[in-house]
């Protein structure tokens, strides 16, 4: 950040009063512009047994299959978010069944949640950023070819509880590969 | 938003190739400047059977109890500010437990998460945005003078829980008074 998004001029980047760390701060008008984590929020789509993975049609991890999941955007909740990624990303419509992980990756300031939802119909098909779009039973995981470590994460977890029989809300933290 | 925080020229609002939103775009570098909800982070920190409160001494809400809550910052996982929250508004270090509630607020367009934790000492005091701090059991907490309804919300959950000995995890929303 150079310019305050409010008028134009330039910000400087020090500590406010009362405040413990540097803020970008307009030298004209003295707004402060805070920059906060952004949450991305998506869905373990299940139809049976199989759950909707999609290849990445865009960068970071072009050809890379993920979940769908997206930045949630102003003005909607976060299970609603999780649909609509799902319905973008798969052309999928589902029903959410309850927060599933939160996980925080501090190194590039996000808030990864997905949700687990079901499939209304047996209905999808590649959206604008994805490649193509299809349900993989648990033994057909393209382990290695996962785009990030939080889908890799929320994935195994998954299954672990849907072995298990009862699903939990599972938190966590992923520090940068060495 | 008026002007590129990146080269300080005007912005235009419009929909981006390929998007679906309307977006503020630079008229000169292009660089499309996205808006997403913020993550507020707190705590509910436990001595005994009594939960620790503070009073406002900033707005919204200045005079009001809340539980001990902030913006996120970057570069931080969401348990870690909600210790972070809690030193800084209640000067109290706890210990979290887990993740609690996680409501979100879409016409403010902020997520609200909560974690359990204990007080790992009986030390607490004002910090800079709190007129005081206290503990309350549960007949004494003041359902009339708390700040915000995810507090609220919240705090009848965290004893609802605990009545049936047993905490889960509650996702939801919170929509506009009427």
């Amino acid at each position: 950040m150079n310019f305050c998004s409010q008028c134009g001029n330039p910000v400087t980047l020090r500590i406010p009063p009362g405040d413990n760390l540097p803020r970008h701060i307009c030298v004209e008008c003295a707004t402060i512009h805070y920059q906060n984590p952004k949450i991305v929020v998506g869905a373990v789509a299940a139809w049976g047994d199989r759950v909707l993975l999609c290849r990445r049609a865009i960068e970071p991890r072009h050809g890379y299959w993920t979940l769908p999941a997206g930045f949630m955007e102003n003005g909607e909740s976060t299970a609603d978010a999780a649909a609509r990624e799902t319905l973008e990303e798969a052309c999928a419509r589902i029903e959410i069944d309850a927060l599933f992980s939160v996980l925080s990756i501090p190194h590039i300031s996000q808030v990864h949640m997905l949700y687990r939802g079901r499939l209304i119909e047996q209905s999808f098909a590649p959206g604008e950023e994805s490649l193509e779009v299809a349900l993989f039973a648990e033994a057909d995981i393209p382990w290695d070819q996962l785009a990030f470590r939080t889908i890799s994460r929320t994935l195994k977890l998954y299954f672990e509880d849907r072995r298990k029989g009862r699903f939990e809300i599972h938190g966590g933290e992923v520090i940068p590969p060495p």
